[in-house]
């Protein structure tokens, strides 16, 4: 069993990207699941109905989103009847969504889940609390259990790793928008990766203007940041391949796609 | 020109890994020069001048600190006469130690510059603005300089990626623990790297004992971490090539040294 | 009804100063319930079983805590019987001690509550959803209920007084260290002030040693932070009348006592 | 000498309270230099050229500024004009406008310099240090300096304090929106008090519509904060006699006016 996550879409360049290459990425690998983070879809800050659409269009199965999920106030108008939306899910009770989705493909069930760290972030409630219950209430339909963590700090995001470990199949990271090479297998059969990187913009700061951020850092004024219309492009995955039975993990691969990594069949 | 710059060595085990493998690796790549950011070399805290001479006789010709250079207080002793040692050049004036060192190899010079951000981090001195000035005393002997960008969010390191963009060989971040798979050459020739990742036990938490990390998020209780003794170790590093007349990056590789990437030759 | 609270006693020259006064306060002011935050008591860190029934003795009723609760490890010893120790509610559950109390006095009974905060501190359990339960399960007992918001931010202090407000009869911050002078009824009867501010060095910053402290702030390296042995005090408090039926708030006088406000009978 | 300073102006609301009793307050008081903080002038984000001109009108010699400097987008087209304008000296340098201005008053001129802090604050220059330069630059001409220190923490408010003590006629911090009870005179004559606190709303959270705010801490959700337009205003203020020969600070006042605290005359 074998699932496809792409990490941070930004904007319309990420969406780009999605349209171009998932429909070669699912040729080549063959995914049962493709699940895609979205927070950062609608020109970089929260998600829209109509591409949360989009990217089911382009092939993907389930949107996972984070700490911008509320940006873009649409997301009020359709979170409720969205059944492929996951947002974290320790958010306040009574916030609009939910953290768990199931997914059924063929034989397969999927369970989703989604929790955004606290460590240099705005507080919310405990991700490890909120991932236990989520993850007992998954287990009880299906062994394949994915769960998005978008936290900042590598501390945060290899905590909630070990201590998944063995209860899903896999814990990955996102928010960082920075692909890391640390994608393994702990020793009770959860795949881990602190981040799966983003996509959209190749030569932008987090996917944004880089020449916006670099000002905001040299005068600490408040600069609007825009996604770049133009320019080179990126998109960052991983490949996880489940034991059919068990739901553990067997082999996860880092996809990297640019100019400097071009994709290749 | 070659560099080879290993991330941050975590105690004994990552000082162990350094011993097993810098030998192995200078064999195998030739680098002309080697550092290593020694900020959590003495048990995870910190640098002692036996560490700091114990990692220049495993083959390290220049040394980087970060937000852990003050930890062990054994470095006032030594920090103002080790020539081959360099702290975030952004701390106040007066600070002991310096942001740039210059080493001579054959007829190659490097220039090692390290600074440290601010954002999820304690205040200092504007890292860009310390950058502009060390690069532009460095430039003044060397077209080769190297970057170690100690910080914790992705948006400031990249940030500081493009600023520095065609005026330094290489930037370099640390301090995350997790090594980072964007290693790149910018568009002016300037090789960079969120993070190199870490040196030391594979199966903590950024090196430390997992359990008190893990108990530390689930009570929020003050928990003293240690570096495990035993165990798995990782090695963490990237190899940079230079053009050696104009010092521009031509090359970056990643190393990555563990049971699941073994070291081969 | 009347209570008298006491701000963070920081150390021995703030229980000195409860030593000295809390009897001529309590000869003037006639309090039922004397309540003392005692985070501090202890060296600057925590409180200790010594401590704990020092403050009892001199006067005290019940002893609120904070962010340092665990600072001192004696705490973990005593916390499980000490019938007048209350310690944020909203640390996970599992974690040792209470944070709501219950006190009779003749025909009164008090509950006391203590919150923390989140902004600029450690993630914790939601604030207000705690003091929702809190709150509701004191009002069974008793109209009287007081609760120490031990937090940072103002807004937050204020969020919590206003949303608190006509269902507690007090809501008093602590934490800063700084008396504020906001001291007010709020429209539905909740006694509301900021910070009541701290007992113990009155030349010290935030009553730890200044020379220290300045030095963090100039050099940014680790400094191990005293409570000064000599020199001159504070007692900082405020006193809150009650409705004797209603519990609801009916006056407020903050309590300032040094070299610059003597107290005076 | 007299100053009279009253803190951070919010809003409609503010700028009435300023128009309503700022004369009377010149009347009973006779202060020499009236200085505002107006950085929430403009609906609670930043300030206007008008807003500017207003406050002057209404009798204050002198605008502060803060964090909240550049929210108004009007303020670049008119800072580099403003003569009775301060804002953050720790800036970075190539910042508009100036963080130390002198007003001239019949025999008198007066210094007032601000700095901004940095803890649980975005990152600037080191306030300690730019303190020192401006400091030093204003007593070339003149030995009454006022000091607004807009912080958050306590503590780095009141290590400016102490570090100035001696050097200026007082440390007045803002930006907390609560007045403080702690204004007095420090050992070598430089008044300091933490906070002088709001002009504004009195029933909102710091000046804004407080149903906003707790819904914002309920929900973790983005909200969008406004001043109120109805309801009762607070003013805040205080008062610091200053030795017409050598500057230093002889007596301060705390001013408080709202329905609580009615203005007496
Ligand atoms: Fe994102
Ligand atoms: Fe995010
Ligand atoms: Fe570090
Ligand atoms: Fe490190
Ligand atoms: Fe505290
Ligand atoms: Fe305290
Ligand atoms: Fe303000
Ligand atoms: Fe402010």
């Amino acid at each position: 069993m074998r699932l496809l996550f792409i990490g941070d879409v930004v904007g319309s360049p990420g969406r780009n990207m999605v349209k171009e290459y998932l429909g070669k990425l699912k040729d080549k690998y063959r995914p049962q699941f493709v699940i895609i983070n979205g927070e950062n879809a609608a020109a970089g800050r929260g998600i829209t109905e109509k591409i949360y659409k989009e990217l089911l269009e382009y092939g993907a199965n389930m949107i996972t989103l984070g700490n911008h999920s509320w940006d873009n106030r649409d997301i009020f108008e359709f979170i409720g009847d969205a059944k492929y939306l996951v947002r974290p899910g320790n958010f306040p009770e009574g916030t609009p969504g939910a953290g768990l989705k199931f997914l059924k493909m063929n034989q397969y069930e999927l369970a989703v889940i989604s929790v955004q760290g606290r460590t240099f972030m705005p507080p919310l409630d405990d991700p490890f609390l909120v991932a236990d219950k989520l993850v007992e209430e998954a287990a009880k339909r299906t062994p394949f259990i994915f769960v998005d963590v978008h936290a900042e700090a590598t501390s945060e995001k290899q905590a909630l790793g070990w201590y998944l470990d063995g209860r899903v199949s896999a814990v990955i990271g996102t928010h960082t928008h920075v692909q890391t090479a640390d994608n393994r297998i702990l020793p009770n059969g959860t795949a881990y990766m602190s981040d799966v990187g983003m996509t959209g913009p190749y030569d932008g700061i987090l996917g944004m203007e880089r020449e916006a951020v670099i000002k905001k850092f040299l005068t600490s004024m408040p600069v609007r940041f825009e996604v770049p219309k133009e320019g080179r492009t990126v998109l960052s995955g991983v490949i996880i391949d489940l034991d059919p039975k068990t739901g553990k993990a067997i082999k996860t691969e880092r996809i990297l796609i640019n100019e400097d990594h071009p994709f290749f069949y």
